[in-house]
């Protein structure tokens, strides 16, 4: 790549996030009557389900204050971030810390999991909403939460999930994963307060990473040893070069080489080996030994992966100067954008098949909201801006 | 049609029943050494997941009873039977009478929902095999099953379903339908036992048939009426089909003309709207208002629905000696297997892509197993058997 390359791709990310991405999230999202954010919204911002998920009330809330307080300080960002953040406190967060899946738009509950993303997601934006304005009640309340999910996280019982005589003892790669990164959010990366949790998360983190084969598993045995099922089998191609990324940036800031390169490496062996060589895309799901994997929607092409690809390579790219690695982020970024945009109406289709044809018309749906797109054209746009810097 | 190709159809249907697919299941599902069934079986039969779903558990013994009551007193076909309900009465009913999703090989429990689809399919097993049987004890403990799940269905938080204030009331059209069959397998139509709980099912599915808009909604409010979010507006043609030949089968023994009319219509007005007019087969999931459906998995062509439309439309051109309904159980049926059969391994592929590709190479998994299509290849048989002698 060249110097011209990189200012290319540069302002290709900087047209697509700041044209037609968040303009799309602020134009059709709000809700101007109870506070939060519509996030079912079809292809043209159409309101389809009036209901609010939470996971991505809390999302959208942290991506506004992060555009706030790392872009520009356009009150209009931080009112945003503002009212997401009012919703979740005053509705979405039970008496006991637990946080409901999905609300009315007027926040009356419909869902709560027996998981513990919503709790995450509801941190994260506490997190951003304090960093965004200085206001330590929110930070307080971020570390407060915090706190309260790595608990549930060494027993998921406690959130109400039955465990039963014939489980295999599992450990889930999201679980350490979204902590880390939450750590992340809380602390922005300042090490100190949670050293001890970051050295731990890292360390289960470390257990699914099988360097022998070069695979990343998503559910692996305590001990980090194999399960011969399909849970066990199970890969993630998209969430395994995520979570190569969220242990990247400790990585580096620990001033941890080896971890360094094991973090490199899981983006480039998932992106090597979930890519589908004959319809290009990475594949939403695989089983490592080559069975069918079970859920229906294994070989469609989710914009999420693509967009966590992007910025892995694009980051490895930056910290080890591989040109293969700049040759994956090309390669993603030219699948990406030639499929997932909509320059027409804004935002990105989120579902394709396998052969890339777009499946759901929608821009925002229970799982689809204002995060992955904005959030991976942030991080890639700030990475090549510091690259032009660099090279300049 | 012809007297031939009647006869070329239910040569066609015997074939495939008992050449491809009763001896994938004889062969490669029996569990040798525990009892019951392996039911995560490769294309050619390996077991890759050896935990035990409950719904294929209980249907499997079903199907193997009724193979033996209806066609042949095989002792194979018993035993396989009773090998299913003895796995089942020693391992899969709790004390309280809730049933297991699923569970390893051996009996210990995995998983249990907050559904009661595993009640009804060991209703459904214990059923059959009474009925196979002629003993007693396997047909009371069907009645005394059967009571639970009736009480249970009015009231899901007597399964552990919590309750919020947000939810919209809401009635499913898979309670009302389960409980309909399982009273038929029970009584195998006999009325007088379940009158009053045979006319409350029917009174219940018939909210879901909206006449003037010639739809079967899954979701509807406690008075019928329409709700206007993606629940409310999801449609399961496969699903509307199969619960009219439900309620068909009543309304003949019942000698209700109106409800008989009612029924075919539904199954010609849901092949009309779930047909894909560009690529053929039936879609899995719409949206009555035409958004795009939020499940992932929606445009794919599954196995089940094309069986259930197979026997549908067949049965209402029996009773109706309409052409059209000949017509679309030629058009499903040719569909059907010329993309789902798999001639050199046995059994049915599960799972298409839109185009009609194979996505999932496995004949079971961990909601297919010996059911829909031996079941539909049974009923399709048995009717055309029926026609040949009455046109003889």
């Amino acid at each position: 790549m060249t110097k011209d390359n990189i200012a290319a791709y540069r302002r290709q990310f900087e047209n697509e996030l700041f044209t037609h991405v968040v303009p799309f999230w602020e134009k059709h999202s709000p809700d101007r009557e109870n506070g939060g954010y519509f996030n079912c919204l079809d292809r043209d911002g159409t309101v389809y389900d009036t209901r609010k998920h939470i996971w991505l009330q809390g999302r959208q809330a942290w991506m506004f204050s992060t555009l706030y307080r790392t872009v520009d300080r356009k009150q209009e960002w931080l009112d945003l971030a503002e009212s997401g953040v009012r919703f979740l406190r005053d509705h979405a967060r039970r008496y006991d810390g637990r946080v409901y899946f999905s609300m009315t738009a007027d926040g009356k509950p419909v869902y709560m999991q027996r998981k513990i993303f919503s709790e995450c997601f509801y941190t994260m934006a506490m997190a951003g909403y304090g960093h965004a304005t200085g206001e330590s009640p929110y930070l307080n309340e971020a570390r407060r939460q915090l706190e309260k999910v790595w608990d549930w996280s060494k027993d998921l019982s406690k959130v109400g999930r039955p465990l039963y005589d014939g489980e295999t003892p599992a450990q889930a790669l999201a679980i350490p994963m979204i902590l880390l990164n939450l750590i992340e959010e809380v602390t922005l990366g300042e090490s100190g307060e949670y050293d001890e949790e970051i050295r731990e998360c890292i360390r289960r983190m470390l257990l699914h990473v099988h360097k022998e084969r070069q695979l990343v598993f998503e559910t692996v045995a305590p001990d980090g040893s194999f399960i011969d099922n399909p849970d066990g089998r199970f890969l993630n191609p998209g969430h395994a070069i995520e979570a190569g990324w969220f242990l990247q940036h400790w990585a580096r800031r620990l001033g941890d080489d080896e971890l360094s390169q094991t973090a490199a490496d899981m983006v480039r062996w998932s992106f090597r080996n979930g890519w589908d060589q004959e319809h290009g895309g990475i594949y939403y799901f695989l089983d490592s030994e080559g069975y069918s994997p079970v859920p229906l929607e294994w070989s469609m092409k989710l914009w999420w992966p693509h967009c966590e690809a992007m910025y892995a390579h694009l980051l490895n790219f930056r910290l080890f100067s591989d040109k293969a690695d700049w040759q994956a982020f090309s390669q993603v970024t030219d699948y990406t954008f030639s499929h997932f945009p909509d320059h027409k109406l804004g935002e990105w289709y989120g579902y394709l098949d396998r052969y890339g044809h777009v499946t759901h018309r929608f821009k925002g749906g229970p799982y689809k909201g204002c995060f992955h797109v904005p959030r991976a054209l942030l991080l890639c746009w700030q990475t090549l801006k510091e690259m032009e810097t660099a090279s300049g």
